[in-house]
C-alpha cells in the first residue's frame, strides 16, 4: 500500500466546501472522483483542514491510500487532466504510510482579505466594506489572540468538541493597496473561527465594539451565538505544515 | 444636456466582450439596461476600447448624455446598485459636453498576466504556460516594439482600416513571483493587437522565433494569418489617460 501526499489549490466559489455532502459539489468530491477514474479503483481522501463552502485553498493537503503502481509524475498529470479547472494539484508526493494529512499536521495558516472599494475582478476573494477601518485597533485586538485560548465563543454552534483549546502561532493585520490582510496560523481551527475571528475584529475596527468587549468576548469561553462570521469568499487556506515532512517524502512531483 | 465618465472595472469571463451584439451578455450592454432603468431614458454609451470577449478591465473609461437631473452621487451609488456584481463602476465625473470617451484618449495601457504553474484561483486572469520562457530574449524583442510602427501584422484579419500606425509609449515585462507581467501603453490599438504581441513574444521567448523573424514580422506590415493570439483571458485593460481631464471635470463621485 503506497501513501499519496497531495498538496492543492481551489477556487471554493463553485463548491459548497471540502466534505463531501450528500448533495451538491464538493472539493474531495470531484477529488475522489478524478483519483477514482484515474487508479481504477475507490479512493477515500483525508483533508487537513475542512473548508467551507465559498472559501479557497491555496496550499491544502490532502492524502490517500492506493494499490496503485502508476507513477508518482502520472498521478500529478493524470489528475491535473482529469480536474476541473477550479482544482489544482500544486504537488504530489510519496510519504510513510504513517502520514495522515489532518492529525499530524501542526500548523495552519489562513489569509482573509478585506478591499476597502468595490471591486468586479476581486469579488470573489475579499469582503468589501466600504466604511472606514480602524487597523490600529484591529492589529491591537488580534494581538490579544496569540498563544493558547479557549476558543469556543470564535466556534459555530453546531460544533461540539473534547475541547475549544487553539493555539495561535502568528497573527498579522497589514494594509496593501486597497486591501486589509489578515494572516493566521494556528495548530488548529475550531469551525467557522477565522470567520468569526475577523467578523469580531471588523466589528472592532467600525467602533462598534471595544478592545475590552473583545477581550470579554473571547474568555466568555461558551458559544456567542451573536457572533458576526466574516462572509466566507475573503478567506483563503494558504499552507498547511508538518513535523518530519522531509523524512516522510520519498519522492514528489510538481 | 450633461456628459457623464464613468471609470469601469469588469471581469471579463462571463461577457461577450464590450462591444453590444446581436446575441449574448456584453459589458455596455449591461450598462446601457442599468443607465436605463436609472435614469428612465435610453442611454448610449460609448466606450474607450472595445474588449474582446474573455478579456478583463480595471480602468475602462466611457462617457454618455443624459437630461438626467440625478446627482452624480446618485448615478454612481444608483448603478453599482443596479449592475451585476461583475461590473463596477470606481468612478462617475461630469465632464465637459466635448468630451469623448474614444476619440480623446491619448494612451491605453494593458497588461497581460502569464503563469508559469497551473493555477485555480487565477485561472481567468493568467495564460498558463509550463514550458520555460527566455524573458530577457523576450524583453528585447519588445523593445523593437516602442516609437512609430505600422502594426498590421499584429492586427486581426478582418479589420479594415485607414492606416495601421500605433506609438507604443512604454514597454515592460517584469517578473512577479511565479507570473510574467507585460505591459504596453500606446495610443491606439488595433484589433486583438496585444494578444497578437503577447503571442508573438511568447514564441520567441520558446524558441520556436528567432529576435530576428520577430522584427521581420514586424516590418512585414499585412495581415499574418498565422499569427498566435494569446488568449483573452490573461488581457487587462488598466488605464485610459486623455489631455487637459482635469480641466473637463465639473465634479466627481466615487
Amino acid at each position: 500500500m503506497r501513501n499519496i501526499k497531495l498538496t492543492l489549490e481551489y477556487d471554493g466559489t463553485d463548491f459548497y466546501g471540502w466534505q463531501v455532502q450528500p448533495e451538491g459539489r464538493t472539493v474531495q468530491g470531484v477529488l475522489e472522483k478524478s483519483l477514482g477514474d484515474l487508479l481504477q479503483e475507490s479512493v477515500r481522501i483525508i483533508g487537513a483542514g475542512r473548508t467551507d463552502a465559498g472559501v479557497h485553498a491555496k496550499g491544502q493537503v490532502a492524502n490517500f491510500a492506493t494499490e496503485s503502481e502508476l507513477l508518482l509524475n502520472e498521478i500529478y498529470r493524470g489528475l491535473n487532466a482529469l480536474l476541473p479547472s477550479d482544482v489544482v494539484v500544486r504537488c504530489a508526493e510519496e510519504v510513510s504510510v504513517k502520514f495522515h494529512a489532518r492529525y499530524d499536521a501542526t500548523s495552519r495558516r489562513y489569509l482573509y482579505r478585506i478591499s476597502s472599494q468595490p471591486t468586479a475582478l476581486r469579488r470573489n476573494f475579499v469582503w468589501t466594506i466600504l466604511s472606514a477601518l480602524d487597523l490600529g485597533l484591529m492589529r491591537k485586538a488580534a494581538q490579544a489572540l496569540m498563544g493558547t485560548h479557549d476558543f469556543a465563543s470564535f466556534c459555530l454552534g453546531s460544533e461540539e468538541r473534547p475541547n475549544y483549546r487553539c493555539t495561535v502561532q502568528q497573527i498579522s493585520l497589514k494594509s496593501i493597496e486597497d486591501e486589509a490582510h489578515f494572516q493566521i496560523a494556528a495548530d488548529r481551527f475550531l469551525r467557522a473561527m477565522v470567520r468569526i475571528i475577523v467578523g469580531q475584529l471588523v466589528e472592532v475596527g467600525r467602533g462598534r465594539l471595544t478592545l475590552g468587549e473583545f477581550l470579554e468576548f473571547l474568555q466568555k469561553g461558551g458559544n456567542q451565538p451573536s457572533a458576526m462570521a466574516a462572509p466566507p469568499q475573503g478567506l483563503c487556506l494558504m499552507e498547511v505544515q508538518y513535523l518530519h515532512s522531509a523524512r516522510l517524502a520519498k519522492g514528489e512531483s510538481r
